[in-house]
């Protein structure tokens, strides 16, 4: 059993009163996304705003917004709500993976090339766009700078079994994630990716993964909730050992960053700035993408 | 006495789920817009959160948005947030003024002309931009095409001594009405315009219409309250005389759309649609401007 004090440091940013404004617009978008009947929409918009009273902003953003996700499925009784359109994200992004993996592997800089490529995942909406049109969004974000760029304080630190916890985040872009893991494990690093342990969001979980065939290149394994980002109360033993033994964790996206950031360890998050909380606290422009090492 | 009952038709359109989740997103402009303090922010999320129960969906739009003003006025003590920006807008659109005549009253169709301005001056945002950018804007806003255009059914009923009661909208766009106002006037019309009794949000109320010039060319008249739109309950018996009275009612902007639409009175809604709920009661797409009569 590992000391509870730990939680203390897995605390993440704070929330701020945009935030809660925000979960409504969220919770819009998922009662639409669940089912045209208006009724079931008015009914999650007024239980959430019932709950605000009980929110804290000393939580994070993800703790916040759990609120939507669990409000939405309590309601109507749907808990996947994304499960169709995560299946269609992961095979328009699988159609993808050779030209990506000719991307890096053909490249003089493989891992810049990888790194690059896992945050244009990170900010492509598969849902909307024809295939050609990815390739060529992903081609246009991978040329856009960071506005912050640790790249060679990860490369420094990627010796042969340095082990790397990879903090997964969205269908689809789990693909692209899939390249900077095959670079990782060509760099001789000993790699452990985390899902979800259950459907939040279109967050992967290990159906993702073995549809994109992370299973076979590389140990997966569950978070043990299905809580957006980390949240370490809920967190099997089996991952706070692997995540306080990682010598990095690299963490993808939005979810990760709003629940580790300032957290006491060795983690370099991955992610576009999608909203103004999230960029204030990166200290970057809106819409900005970073490669950020916490500790620095 | 006006029989009561007239309220059961001015009550407008219906409210959606989605207008109950903007309110939170107006709410934080708001509280931007009146105080840097995020503890001011966070209670007017919760005391307005607290009020969604109370809320209900047969009412319109704009009764639901009252309580996002009414909230911030009493949580942070400031009723009239918008005063200075009113102030700026009227003054950056009173520098437009000549150039706004001359382009209505130099033309070949000084009635179309007026009405393409008085719209533009409902989608300008004078906060932000430069003056010469703003003729820019207006020009390009003026050329654009009305979605539903009613024009030709407004210039046949403009016959002289028609009653015509203008419902104005927001400071800086009450400079653009002014030269609509001079051409209802020009084919004499019987025109009043009407402004609210109180501040809220950026509507016009008579300090804007004096500072414009409006209270000298024609009768300016109070509705009897500071609701967004008409609020028949709360209204003066002199603006509920007059808007009885009135041929035609020509109504600016959401407020006043969101509040009288589907009213059995012979009303020509001109304005910009501004959210996808308006769009929708238009059956126009999101961003269009309409020029539409009520009863056709």
């Amino acid at each position: 059993m590992l000391p509870s004090c730990i939680s203390d440091t897995v605390r993440g940013m704070k929330s701020t009163p945009e935030c809660m404004a925000c979960l409504f617009d969220q919770a819009i978008r998922t009662a639409q996304l669940i089912t045209p009947e208006t009724k079931i929409h008015e009914k999650i918009i007024r239980t959430l705003a019932a709950r605000v009273a009980g929110m804290s902003l000393e939580d994070n953003p993800a703790v916040l917004s759990q609120h939507v996700y669990d409000v939405a499925a309590e309601v109507s009784g749907v808990i996947d709500p994304y499960k169709q359109l995560k299946k269609e994200t992961n095979q328009k992004a699988m159609e993808l993976l050779p030209r990506l993996e000719e991307l890096v592997f053909q490249s003089d800089d493989p891992l810049k090339n990888a790194v690059h490529l896992a945050v244009a995942g990170n900010v492509i909406d598969f849902g909307i766009n024809a295939d050609m049109d990815v390739e060529k969004d992903v081609l246009a974000i991978a040329e856009q700078s960071f506005a912050i760029d640790h790249l060679e304080e990860f490369r420094k630190q990627l010796s042969p079994g340095v082990k790397l916890l990879y903090l997964g985040d969205n269908s689809g872009e789990i693909v692209f994630d899939r390249v900077l893991l095959e670079e990782l494990l060509e760099l001789e690093a000993d790699v452990v990716f985390a899902v979800k342990s259950g459907p939040i969001i279109n967050d992967v979980t290990m159906e993702d993964a073995e549809f994109t065939g992370i299973t076979g290149i590389t140990r997966v394994i569950e978070t043990g909730s299905n809580d957006i980002g980390v949240n370490w109360e809920k967190s099997s033993e089996e991952f706070k050992k692997i995540f306080l033994e990682a010598d990095i964790i690299l963490g993808k996206g939005h979810g990760n960053f709003e629940t580790l950031s300032g957290s006491p360890y060795n983690m370099f998050s991955l992610l576009k700035a999608k909203c103004v909380c999230v960029a204030r606290e990166l200290g970057v422009p809106l819409g900005s993408i970073v490669f950020r090492e916490n500790l620095l």
